[in-house]
């Protein structure tokens, strides 16, 4: 019997992940020349769909990378002279953090406790960062900063770059890309898919600046460094051979949330989140870890437990995969996935056997 | 009917892909945990068969890219703080230059024309040299820098690293790898995947550079530097999430050629070699590049001919995909590729083929 897995990722495969891979296989797509119409066709296609699924601006533009880590090195190479800000409020922020500081950069962070979140007026951004690093969604201990307050805070800031990584929350948040300057994500989240590929989707004003940085003699990379990769992907090409066939899956499986409607899984997401986030409040043996419900995750959720061990196993029993919790968290927490790849079959099983261990 | 690749990467897949990509799917591999028992034991098996394949010291680690062009940029961060000395003979090994130049390196190269490979006794690396970077078979040209002359460069130059490119004929070359210090390759030629894994081979001396170059102020990357990624490989780790299945299928793949045996699949690919060779020697309408007969690549061929779109047409009526020159020899040459992958079959067929055209 196949598992079903509610982890943050890799996770749940999309339902269709299957059929398209077979359509992948039959057309012999992992032999073609990325030089290729044919490739291009795809690319365009994978674009073309993230676009819509997204709103992103047709001035936008949406390259590849092997991961969303490779985004969180390249974005700090091509978009920080000097100075960058993050909001840290788990490990995975903290990492975006830790490279900026791992290439030279004055990084400059403000952090917040496990479980909490940050409010707009609390953040206090220094006046010399030239790029504001945020996390929509800290997988780590499933805390959201809502897209509505990255608007604001951009607001407030509007002379700086913001760049938000959307790892384990893309296709969820509303951004909106006229007021954003970037966010990046990887395919193995709310996508469904196996891991290997990175999404960064970059403004002219991201382009600009790395083309600045260049000329002042700062080191921006080489294969993938940000002018490299736009040029390539204004012809629907990338600057060396990429995951072809993740680039395919992609797309199509992008396809199919348009078909299915991008207002229709986001309310979805938001409904099944409810319906959990209810149990565990009422339940004897969970408890949400973030308190302030605004600042919950809907994608990827948290609960405190005794011992989640025990909880891991017997789920297995019944072929359900959960997270256990972050780091120093392994066993006093889960984590819970709720990604458009798993059903509402599946979300009420899971449930219906949280309820009964 | 499905094509026959003979490209030199992005090529033909290996005959037991779609066996084991079926079996990777039933194991739902795209959803494990990279954290997991069975990614390690996965890893562990990959490395194992590849260390018995090349003959690679246990010593040495194997580590995962996202492909072979970021090797090149790892290769130069992690390896050089000065200087890399570089044999340029076409568009592959000159990158690898650019590489390092871009890096901020002080990189020395010697250039040879098109066609043309090296002797041993005409290379004059400069002393300072920390690095010398060495293509094994130049990708655009089909010229061979053979293991034996690799061999007794390393022998005359003690004190530097060596590194070999082996991209377009892993797993022909059979590398000493207690004289070279690194070596890589990506798993869309030889190996016959799909796209989108880079396979790096460093010792010990490697590791020891790069930690010298961190403690001396060089930068050497995030999650990507050598230290890094030798670390995780000592517990079958990789820092970020890799491309899981891609390293399941390069497993098998290796296991695959275990079992018919290494020095078959060389054998094999020399005999093929050498009777395509001896048929463009007698044709009339081909000729190959490559004069000089000990630097003939096995692995890529290339030939001379008047027009090669026509040939590219005709071979495709007859599903059979054989690659443009390379740049601008795009329609004065063809480039073959002799992979492990294609069958006895279908290479008498090709040459079949290219006789009556």
């Amino acid at each position: 019997m196949k598992k079903t897995y509610f982890t943050p990722g890799p996770a749940q495969l999309y339902p269709t992940f299957e059929k398209h891979l077979q359509a992948a296989v039959e057309e012999q797509l992992g032999s073609i020349s990325h030089r290729s119409r044919r490739f291009r066709s795809m690319y365009q296609e994978t674009a073309e769909n993230l676009r819509a699924l997204l709103n992103i601006p047709a001035g936008n533009q949406i390259v590849f990378t092997s991961s969303a880590t490779e985004i969180w090195e390249r974005s700090i190479q091509n978009l920080v002279g000097e100075s960058s800000f993050h909001l840290v409020n788990g490990s995975f922020s903290q990492k975006f953090y830790d490279f900026s500081v791992e290439l030279g950069k004055n990084a400059i962070k403000q952090d917040a406790e496990p479980g909490k979140g940050f409010e707009v007026a609390e953040v206090q951004i220094p006046i010399e960062s030239e790029l504001v690093c945020l996390t929509h969604n800290e997988t780590s201990f499933g805390v959201m900063f809502p897209a509505s307050s990255i608007h604001a805070l951009q607001a407030l800031n509007p002379e700086m770059l913001f760049i938000v990584d959307m790892v384990s929350s893309a296709p969820y948040p509303e951004l909106d890309f006229t007021k954003i300057d970037s966010a990046f994500f990887s395919v193995q989240k709310g996508f469904g898919l196996p891991p290997g590929l990175g999404v960064w989707i970059v403004n002219e004003k991201c382009l600009a600046k790395a083309e600045k940085l260049k000329a002042a003699g700062h080191r921006i990379g080489t294969y993938h460094s940000l002018p490299l990769l736009w040029k390539n992907a204004l012809s629907f090409e990338t600057p060396s051979t990429p995951n072809v066939v993740s680039i395919y899956l992609l797309g199509k499986i992008a396809g199919d949330m348009l078909q299915k409607g991008i207002q229709i899984i986001r309310r979805e997401t938001a409904e099944r989140a409810a319906e959990m986030y209810g149990f565990l409040e009422k339940s004897e043996k969970f408890k949400p870890l973030v308190q302030n419900k605004a600042h919950r995750s809907p994608t990827v959720l948290v609960t405190q437990t005794s011992g989640s061990q025990k909880v891991i196993d017997q789920l297995a029993e019944q072929y359900m995969v959960v997270g256990s919790g972050y780091g120093n968290f392994k066993e006093s927490q889960l984590r819970i996935a709720n990604f458009p790849a798993t059903t509402e079959a599946e979300w009420k099983r899971l449930l219906k056997m949280l309820a009964t261990v």
